[in-house]
């Protein structure tokens, strides 16, 4: 049977590898920094730009589909996840990075359709790398077939997570104390390259060997969700409980075991669901 | 006047680019893992079969000259940096990440003649960016000139460092309280790679604002170090005093303020000198 969402994937690798280059070109001029929920969440015109770029393009190839997007939403559009297929797309993932020419920063582009991720494009444009998951049919970068790790010892395992950029100081010494039970554990060691996207691409791979965070949102996860389910990893949320792409966190992992395991060290952070209704 | 160590830079040149083929064909392979000081600080056969490597090939062109590296330390040679010559080589920084081929793992090779940082060399193997430093003729990554950023304001700085190897509660407690205070300035982020060189040398390009980190040795900064100098950089003990290459400390930043700023709010974790004698 064909595939039905083929030519969808084939549309959002030819975005991402655009948009990526829009990026790629405002990093060499001046970046003018806009403020969002935080003095540590920021936005640029560069954001805006290219997610009216990509969203525009779909549109006038899809009319009958629906979007998420960071930017739409934060300009007070709704992000209610229906069983129409959805694109659901975070122009920059990795802002602060773009501002500070840090150089991981990417475009994420998940597709979802009743509710299922169905395909997911992370295109890391510094480094140049095109990550693509499809449902039923294995994860890549750069047409390299992903894997993720085969550790089953958390005391063995190298985490990614973040410190995010909410600075209520309760929500910091929740971030903060859960990487302490971590390190307790012990483990390896905990990574944070900046972006979501990027960092669930890097357990695709198997450099690390799981991804936890709170806080983010499902823009950030959407595209690389498919990605780590497609590598053979497993998708869990931060209770332990089953994954859902609209409340805000996630534990990505090489395994049932380990992300398991993750879920026990957590103390969860109050967080407004994607899809609540103000 | 010709520069007299400009043969030497050129063979630390050649050999970093020699041993990061020698790791990056490692890591195609299985890797044996064994435990230092810590469960969480590694090394492999690779860690010091490259520094024999490097080692021995410079001993057999400059046999006057002295050397401190981490592997022969481990192994029981002495650290103490005399006015003599002297390399001082890391030959995998981030072992922890080559462990698990979280992309980021450099070849740090610094000489230091009458205990001044004459020129440094940092070669990230897996994403191929040699990073090169010499007293007084500017800091370069692949032939490109590096110059820190430009930013003055601790509330828009983007930091690197790292939670360390150092498994004891009362070590990690002060590691995260050290990376509270930072974010409650607010900062816009910390970032952390795994490997002290790596971090240093984004700070030179600009990427990051500062690195800071205690427990780290004088083989993870002597290479980074000259390179952050000549890209505009400067050095400071993590008191605020200073840096001094054998105190296992260091604040490495794109200007003086920022430096300052962030020993203001760095707790001190005592630890035993790479100079002491045991």
């Amino acid at each position: 049977m064909a595939d039905p969402w083929e030519e969808c994937m084939n549309y959002a690798i030819a975005l991402a590898r655009k948009a990526g280059e829009v990026i790629r070109e405002a990093l060499t001029e001046e970046v003018t920094v806009m403020i969002k929920s935080s003095p540590a969440d920021l936005v640029t015109v560069t954001d805006q730009k290219v997610e009216n770029m990509i969203i525009s393009s779909i549109k006038e190839k899809y009319p009958s589909h629906s979007f998420i997007g960071e930017e739409s939403v934060a300009a007070g559009a709704g992000s209610i996840l229906t069983d129409n297929p959805t694109w659901i797309i975070d122009p920059i993932d990795g802002t602060t990075n773009f501002v500070h020419r840090f150089p991981f920063v990417a475009v994420s582009i998940g597709f979802v359709v009743k509710k299922q991720m169905e395909f997911g494009v992370v295109y890391s444009c510094v480094e140049d790398k095109m990550y693509t998951g499809r449902k039923g049919k294995g994860a890549f970068c750069n047409g390299q077939k992903l894997q993720v790790s085969k550790q089953r010892d958390i005391t063995k395992a190298l985490l990614v997570s973040e410190l995010g950029s909410n600075r209520d100081p309760e929500v910091i010494k929740t971030v903060l104390s859960n990487m302490q039970r971590l390190l307790s554990i012990p483990i390896h060691g905990i990574r944070a390259v900046g972006t979501a996207a990027v960092n669930m691409c890097l357990v695709a791979t198997g450099g690390a060997d799981a991804y936890y965070e709170m806080g983010i949102h499902c823009w950030d996860m959407a595209g690389a969700g498919i990605i780590i389910l497609e590598a053979g990893g497993v998708l869990l949320d931060i209770s332990g409980g089953p994954f859902d792409l609209m409340s805000r966190r996630i534990i990505a992992a090489n395994c049932q075991a380990i992300a398991e395991r993750i879920a026990k060290e957590i103390q969860i952070i109050p967080l407004q669901r994607d899809d609540a209704v103000n």
